[in-house]
């Protein structure tokens, strides 16, 4: 076996073909989707009026294990694509750790992050449709930034609705949009009706991520050839994802490499859902194990600190109750919380595994993120994203138990994208100014009270 | 022959492991480096006070055609490198052209650009030769970022001086930069005898690059066990960027192409001296033959309308003089021109080459750059940095060349670098603010005064 290189890419023709719906292997199915009127499973007439066909016919399927990857699609992902699996030999040095540590890096893309990989997939379906457009939120962007990416590609119409302080205070990922030919609007707008609403009660409101979700979906809804698209959360967007875990799997097959620890940052679940999608699936079908870990926020736990429930995934309370490990949908995070990961929810895949005990959850604290963070960036030279640190703090504690076990563990974790757009948090962090914050119990009981009553 | 794939990367031993020295093939070497008293050329004594002894050998030497990469240097590489030589297949569609366009991308790496190369070696012989750190310069910070990284992996002290209103107005980069441990001192500072002076007599000034340079220098020269380090111009750094060409020319071996227009951005001359090294080298050993293009902005146009002299390397005038196409050395581009690319004069070697009429050299305006890019970003995925964005002005212009002609022509571009840290000038572009500056003879007249008489 020859030494194995810095970083593992495969050939254009090694590439995933089909994508891999972990659902179909799973014994426990996620629960279903329900209207929140009539608390019956959500039909896929029902969900159309939101979300494209296709999306739907993939959001509710879960026995299909394989989806072909539209050959418009594969060559989408042919021009970022195969991200490198990384051995992090500098990193291992460093630790002096006999861990073997590798990532599968999803960040030398323009939009930062492995959120292209469904903002391609969702926009392809679109397209094909033959609809205008597509309307979306964002937060800090970044989920935007990918998803104009992929309709500029396809020459397709996007509307985002960034939250307003991000549009104010963040203003590169919105200029990044509008050089793909996005309409980046800062929400609450005078466009809707929930916006008008929102400002006509808080005129001086700076915005949140439910609010704009109210928007985009009221203009997805109301305007003739348009549709709804979400980044994360959704059971479409772990399908989409799946390239990750796939390309990973693949390149560590090429060289012999089992993993035994596999570690992802956790959010909504997009990333993590992919990265861990075959590995979960041989382990489902018993042919092999993995500890799998989620790495969570402690500002925002939902794994850890949360409820398995029936709970409304947007703050507006519009969209299906889903069955996730929850903080109660007026959960927000935190200010001082820097990044993604601040969802009250999580996928509602990932929520049953974990119910079921196929994977772990731990949450850390912000500054030990950013010190992972800084000490991964000096040794292995990429600048990580805060969301990704999460990972790199986990992979850093699991490779220091092995330095003190002597356990030659492999370990295997996602690094999601870049921090470049991220560095008012890095300076805030470099000048001693981060905080910590971690949620009460009181705070936690008064947020579940919003819990609606699912039998 | 397989179809190419839409990145060619080499395999870990594929990469090279000489750097090749372009000099050693010209029959009119590039005029030595003069001591600014005696007008003598500069000797290897007097230049190692304030460079690094191994660099001061491969800066004077113009016979050896190749320089072994030392091992800890192609380690590093293999933490960024290979760089992907990428088919811009959906660029061609966009155009509907018949040329074949090929572009080696440098920036993803976390400085965002090629000057990574020359910043590890220039930090391993500053290490090896047992100094205690460097000093720099820097304007914007890509290079103070790359120079940060490589002494970060080497444990060595790093002080940058940045331009005092870069530091306050991009912040970013300079975070970047103390994330990798680095000291970044706003220019002027009182840290100096020179910035004390500047300040003094110009109590609210915000810098100048000449400044900064001349501080880093002092620092380097008054400080024990320190050197000073540049990121173009030079020929050590020249050298040390053949990487991108060789690896460019290695990659497209493989698959028997042959260029037949290689175009690069031209500032100091670092990326496009490295990207045609070999293939220069083909052409001055009647080899092969290749049109070459040097483009730069038309605020900013050595090649195009500066004269060919000795000169000053930088506005304060302490450095030694070089001969090289030079505006002069007061010579500061309009405060609307964004990017880098605002040196005043140009590498001796290229400026040797230019003269010598074996590469040709054109200037882009400014809005035209932005154009391009944005065109660029919106099929091919990359926001591309503006500096790197002539270069893909002048290989759209060829392109579409080539669909009026019909000529099958294959063009070799270097993309040096992302513009994440750019979006400034981008959202000055969207918003139809930018505004394009073309130097009149009378400014030019002007600053050609300055030059100093050398027979």
């Amino acid at each position: 076996m020859n030494k194995i290189p810095y970083k593992i890419y495969l050939e254009e023709n090694e590439m995933p073909q089909q994508w891999y719906n972990l659902r179909a292997d799973m014994k426990n199915k996620p629960a279903p989707l329900l209207n929140p009127g009539t608390l019956e499973p959500m039909t896929a007439e029902e969900l159309s009026g939101v979300f494209c066909e296709e999306l739907v016919k993939q959001e509710l399927d879960d026995t299909t294990a394989y989806f072909d990857i539209p050959q418009e699609i594969r060559d989408f992902y042919k021009m970022y694509r195969p991200s490198p699996v990384v051995r992090a030999y500098c990193l291992e040095e460093k630790l002096k750790t006999p861990a073997k540590i590798y990532y599968k890096f999803e960040g030398n893309n323009t939009s930062g992050s492995h959120k292209l990989n469904s903002a391609i997939a969702q926009a392809y379906y679109a397209k094909k449709q033959g609809l205008k457009g597509v309307t979306t939120e964002t937060g800090a962007g970044q989920w935007g930034t990918a998803l104009s990416m992929a309709c500029s590609y396809l020459d397709l119409d996007c509307k985002v609705y960034m939250v307003k302080v991000s549009y104010e205070q963040k203003p590169f990922r919105r200029e990044v949009m509008r050089t793909y030919g996005a309409s980046v609007t800062p929400s609450p707008s005078m466009d809707t009706n929930v916006g008008r609403k929102i400002l006509e009660a808080h005129p001086g409101t700076t915005g949140s991520l439910g609010c704009a979700i109210s928007e985009a979906v009221e203009v997805a809804t109301t305007t003739e050839g348009y549709r709804y698209v979400l980044g994360s959360v959704l059971n479409q967007v772990l399908l989409h994802q799946s390239v990750i875990g796939l390309e990973a799997k693949a390149a560590l097959d090429k060289y012999g490499v089992k993993p035994d620890i596999i570690i992802g940052c956790a959010g909504g679940g997009s990333n993590l859902g992919g990265l861990i999608a075959p590995f979960m699936g041989e382990k489902l079908r018993g042919e092999a194990d993995y500890r799998i870990i989620a790495v969570e926020p402690a500002s925002c736990p939902s794994f850890t600190r949360g409820k398995y429930a029936y709970d409304f995934c947007d703050t507006g309370m519009v969209c299906p109750l889903a069955k996730m490990y929850t903080l109660g949908s007026n959960f927000i995070p935190a200010p001082n919380h820097a990044g993604g990961l601040r969802y009250h929810g999580m996928s509602s895949t990932l929520s049953q595994l974990y119910d079921d005990g196929l994977m772990e959850a731990r949450s850390v604290a912000q500054t030990d993120v950013f010190k992972a963070a800084e000490e991964f960036a000096r040794v292995e030279g990429i600048l990580p994203a805060p969301e990704s640190s999460h990972a790199i703090k986990a992979a850093i504690d699991e490779a220091i138990k092995c330095r003190e076990t002597g356990e030659e563990k492999t370990i295997l974790f996602g690094l999601t994208g870049t921090g470049y757009f991220d560095l008012v948090a890095y300076e805030k962090f470099h000048d001693g100014l981060m905080e910590d914050y971690v949620p009460t119990d009181a705070e936690l009981e008064e947020s579940f009270k919003t819990l609606p009553k699912v039998d």
